[in-house]
């Protein structure tokens, strides 16, 4: 099981090395992330995008592509960069998708392009991964960037594509907290009454590979001492050892989200899920440290999809 | 401007001491809470319940409520207890109202009773103040416990409440930032719209004694390296410096709440407002010093309200 953002990378060093493409990776911040991710062995990079300006950012950071026989592809329109980048990962010549210097809904389009995209059909959520300081195993908060307001199938869909992520970052069965300002079901609460719902349709069988328990408060999911004196906690499946946090909405999970970057010492990566291979869509205030753990996020998901997608 | 409880706790110092009546005084933790407050001269404690059980847990932690003039009144019955309780607040024989052993309900029960109670004709909300390593300010949050679907009106009503408290605490003019999770205005996302229509009440003088803001990401309400990098921030009246973090909903602002109190080195207090006097309406899991902070948070906005209520 991974605790912590080292042992997914110490994962990633025992699998393929993966390919990642990336689209319009004229950036100096992406491209100094994809270097190191390079140097250490945790991806093999395609550039796309404005070759010129490329290798200038290349030899300002002391890379020498050629020697390293890294692929660059000149597309120096962002639009186009973005569908060659892609298309790679749809072709299966590289494992995973990830965000250069263009706006995210460019990025976005690409990933849903018919053609050429890593469309499954389902819909697409976010799922980030958090190594907090004080808290003994990974936190996988979805959905937190994406979706704005998942309904109670989405939220069903939403667990499936985390319970893949958790099961490649080696978590097993993980335990699922449908998050709410309560633990009792409150029919004025909507959100208790879906929390409840996907509880029961785990307990039926139709929720696999992990333990729902909802809705829960966030001292019940995450806290053990704060969940062993609550009442009622005794006949609880998760007792404040939550492995997966999932939001009533984007709202709540945005705000704990930029909470735990601001106020807390952390690790963190993220990736996009319900595509046919793992995508990153990276933010430019995300650290170059996110920005390596989101590329070893992306590549032991990749290895775990074995290309099957989500 | 205080930014921090311990400027409060020197504020307390300098007003005249404040009495508190206390309904169903016979709990450990909250005695040794109400002592504490007592030694620390934060205020004077008047403690109604079970004079027995009460006699027999000051006994115990050593508090010899004759030779400190402290009156108890002895009313066996919870609900009774909390009645004899909040009417000596309302009777102006006390300055403010602390749940002791009863359930929350029961409590605000006796805070809205007609006869005896601490109704302003308008609604309740809640502020719990934050003192967070790493943060150079208190922080007001509002709502996190306890109103869980603000309206548009609720939230301008919870503004002018909280305004006040920023007030007795020394922070003028306060900074307000209505919160989502994003920071521009999206006719998707109502929350959005709302924070629009606060900030434009603000700005028409509706809406007074303070800065509104909004919609604002976290980010963008509490960190200025962050504020600053983001596009359109020079417009903002906010930028990174919000005193008031305004919460679209009960989960959203729960959430938040247990996450600062499960993953930060903090300090805070909380009271309810929109009553004839401040209350206090603390939690088993609260600390001692959350509750004694919560009463020197009381006993500053009880001297600033000067009996006029919110």
């Amino acid at each position: 099981m991974s605790a912590s953002f080292d042992e997914i990378l110490e994962q990633v060093s025992q699998i393929p090395t993966k390919k990642l493409s990336v689209a319009a990776a004229q950036d100096l911040p992406v491209m100094e992330a994809v270097k190191e991710a390079y140097d250490r062995k945790i991806a093999v990079p395609i550039l796309t995008g404005d070759e010129a300006k490329i290798r200038e950012i290349a030899s300002q950071i002391g890379w020498d592509l050629d020697a390293c026989g890294i692929r660059v592809i000149n597309e120096p329109d962002v639009e186009q960069a973005a569908l060659a980048a892609v298309k790679l990962v749809h072709d299966g010549e590289a494992d995973m998708y990830m965000k250069g210097l263009l706006e995210s809904k460019t990025f976005l389009r690409s990933v849903l392009n018919k053609e050429v995209g890593l469309r499954t059909g389902k819909m697409l959520s976010h799922v980030c991964v958090f190594q907090i300081k004080g808290i003994d195993r990974l936190l996988f908060l979805t959905d937190v960037a994406f979706l704005p307001y998942p309904t109670l199938e989405d939220k069903e869909q939403i667990i499936n594509y985390v319970v893949k992520v958790c099961n490649a970052c080696g978590v097993q069965n993980p335990k699922v907290a449908p998050l709410a300002a309560v633990e009792v079901v409150n029919p004025k609460m909507p959100v208790t009454v879906e929390a409840d719902q996907l509880t029961k349709w785990n307990e039926e069988g139709r929720i696999k590979g992990c333990i729902v328990d909802g809705p829960l408060s966030m001292d019940l999911a995450i806290d053990p001492e704060a969940a062993k004196h609550k009442a009622g906690a005794q006949n609880r499946r998760i007792v404040g050892d939550a492995d997966v946090l999932l939001f009533p909405d984007i709202h709540a999970g945005n705000l704990v989200y930029k909470t735990i970057v601001r106020m807390t010492e952390f690790k963190n990566g993220c990736i996009l899920m319900g595509t046919k291979a793992p995508a990153i869509l990276t933010s430019r205030s995300d650290s170059k440290e996110t920005k390596i753990n989101s590329i070893a996020l992306a590549a032991v998901v990749a290895h775990h999809l074995n290309g099957q997608g989500f």
